[in-house]
């Protein structure tokens, strides 16, 4: 048997030389060590002889990872203490109508910013419940940058961003200053960098990007913004009963919360939000610089809003755009093909992309252009 | 590297010798081979040098497993063409809203069976949307059984059943007769045995019982039962969505689904739902003949309506009780602990029980009474 382990450990490690680039949109690239711990867990627990996946989410075992989960949540964004932090099932799309669920009083419409496909999605669900006031939108410029200069009505019911576009590499670097509550969609750039909650009411993100795997939203809501519509709440759907019960109402996502965990201790080891961002403005700065300079490739989003999670850019010539996808597919580069709406290339480079991987990709596009230009 | 790994998985097997029996109600125990391919995958999907919990879920590779999933699901349950599967966020809690939302009509209440807590918390939210009729109800006995003799309206929404009550030990063995939708939460005995799917408009089930872990939920659905309601529906919560975008509405919970993947062919390859049920006979049979005859414990269930998942029973004298309990903590039999609305003790024997952890509850049952009695 165990000549047998060690001959099946040999063969994945000269496997896993085959360097993958993973530039996934999401589910995306995840920590080496987030992924080798959550695989551990899987086969057992704390060497307790049982799987994570097999235990009791009532056991003080799992209890204990929700809590740390929360725990560093907390540490790692300084939540405020009126604040909750919550693992809610769904997907950041089950936001979409949980948020004007809890918080539209119809004579007040919310306000939105319309800054892409996630934003119109959020809109479309707001909908249902009433009149949604668009404030302002890029969409006539295809999304390439976050709208300025309008104003958001006094009496809304609250005002919702998207903070990162995923599709068209749009991010917001400051936060809106309103007077109504501000619900932010944070699905892509959560835990890329600090934010300050005191300015928001409402924050969420789906986990499957900066966050570990598919399967969980985090919600961090301020508690007292809760308890002011009329209208009947589904249990499942009232963020009052996910508190109320500690995100246990039902049986969480006992994995993607693990996962989650072992995200935020890496976060955490990395010296925290300020140190992440630091980080990530550096990675980013290699690969924009890149499409800069580079003759054959200019990058899509209004530079003051570029995004550094998602960098989206485009060749003048699409044969060759064609050319160097197949050239980056056939050197092991993963999900590099610009969304559909957009074109050309997207390379997502959130927090667990290394720096490594961005300048083999940079390396790519100098070869390219020597060949090709 | 590989002295320290082969030292690793020493000790990984031989604290694996610390035989843990996994009673647990669920999440619960899974198949070795479950738990063992579920972890391999998160280190390294199909040997492809990417977990699969880094992957898009766009990809082939996930493609793949979501649809080999649902043909096995077809293939098992023999699920007929003119019905959905769906792999769906939230847990059997969220269908609770979703069914009311996509089928009732509000002049036709649809009608509910109570036969335990879940059903009840079913009823509450079905309330939400209009009248509800409780057809029968046996909580004046504290649902151990499982009420006959009732009748369905005519022009109900449709007709909600539980068909196990995981917290009481009971089990319907019967399917319903019925003229209208027929609705069936088998969150606790999905895949224990064949159904008859043309008698039913709809089944759901949380996964983390017999379908593997947290964080999906199975529904199969009549598609023509959809569309005869007038309410607008928001998107994550109208079936419609699903089943258009093939469970990829947004993103899905791939580990969750992966995880079913492998209890489904483990299922197949036991000789499919007949089989499994024979098993499960067999398997509740021992530990009811023991309850039946060993003079310390009786059973809680009514006997015509006995859970062949969950089997609750109890002893007379509440301080051998206590002594019975820890001397089965001693010996490493876990989640025996009957629910706190019944008392007692709770055996839950899903599919991956093995017939010799039984069997070692009923040794244990024995000697305890030889002491005791």
């Amino acid at each position: 048997m165990i000549i047998f382990a060690c001959f099946y450990l040999e063969r994945i490690e000269s496997k896993s030389e085959m360097k993958k680039y993973n530039f996934n949109a999401g589910p995306a690239i995840l920590p080496r060590q987030v992924i080798e711990s959550s695989s551990a867990a899987v086969k057992d627990l704390n060497n307790s002889g049982l799987s994570l996946i097999e235990i009791s989410h009532r056991s003080s075992d799992f209890q204990a990872i929700l809590d740390e989960a929360v725990a560093l949540t907390r540490e790692l964004l300084n939540v405020p203490e009126n604040y909750s932090v919550l693992f809610c099932h769904g997907g950041a799309s089950l936001q979409f109508c949980m948020i004007p669920y809890n918080l539209t009083r119809k004579e007040n419409p919310p306000a939105y910013l319309e800054t892409g496909v996630w934003a119109k999605k959020a809109i479309k669900e707001a909908r249902l419940f009433s009149e949604v006031e668009v404030v302002a939108s890029s969409a006539d410029d295809n999304f390439n940058h976050i709208p300025t200069g309008y104003s958001v009505p006094e009496n809304a019911s609250y005002f919702h961003v998207t903070s990162n576009n995923t599709i068209y590499g749009t991010q917001m670097h400051t936060t809106p200053e309103t007077t109504v509550p501000l619900v932010v969609d944070m699905s892509s750039d959560i835990f890329s960098r600090p934010v300050d909650l005191s300015k928001h009411a409402l924050i969420y993100a789906g986990t499957q990007k900066n966050l570990g795997t598919a399967g969980v939203t985090m919600v961090i809501i301020k508690n007292d913004i809760l308890g002011n519509v009329d209208r009947e709440i589904p249990s499942m759907l009232n963020y009052q009963t996910h508190i109320d019960n500690g995100s246990m109402f039902n049986t969480p996502s006992v994995f993607a919360i693990y996962t989650a965990l072992q995200t935020l201790k890496w976060l955490k080891s990395l010296g925290g939000l300020e140190a992440v961002q630091k980080q990530n403005e550096d990675k980013a700065k290699i690969l924009y610089d890149e499409i800069d300079t580079n003759p054959l490739f200019s990058g899509t989003a209004k530079e003051e809003d570029r995004s550094l999670m998602n960098i989206t850019f485009v060749m003048e010539d699409k044969e060759l755009e064609q050319k160097f996808l197949e050239e980056a597919n056939s050197n092991n580069f993963i999900g590099i093909k610009g969304h559909r709406l957009v074109g050309g290339f997207r390379a997502s480079i959130y927090n667990a992309m290394p720096k490594e991987s961005i300048e083999a990709l940079v390396s790519l596009m100098q070869e390219f252009a020597n060949k090709n230009n």
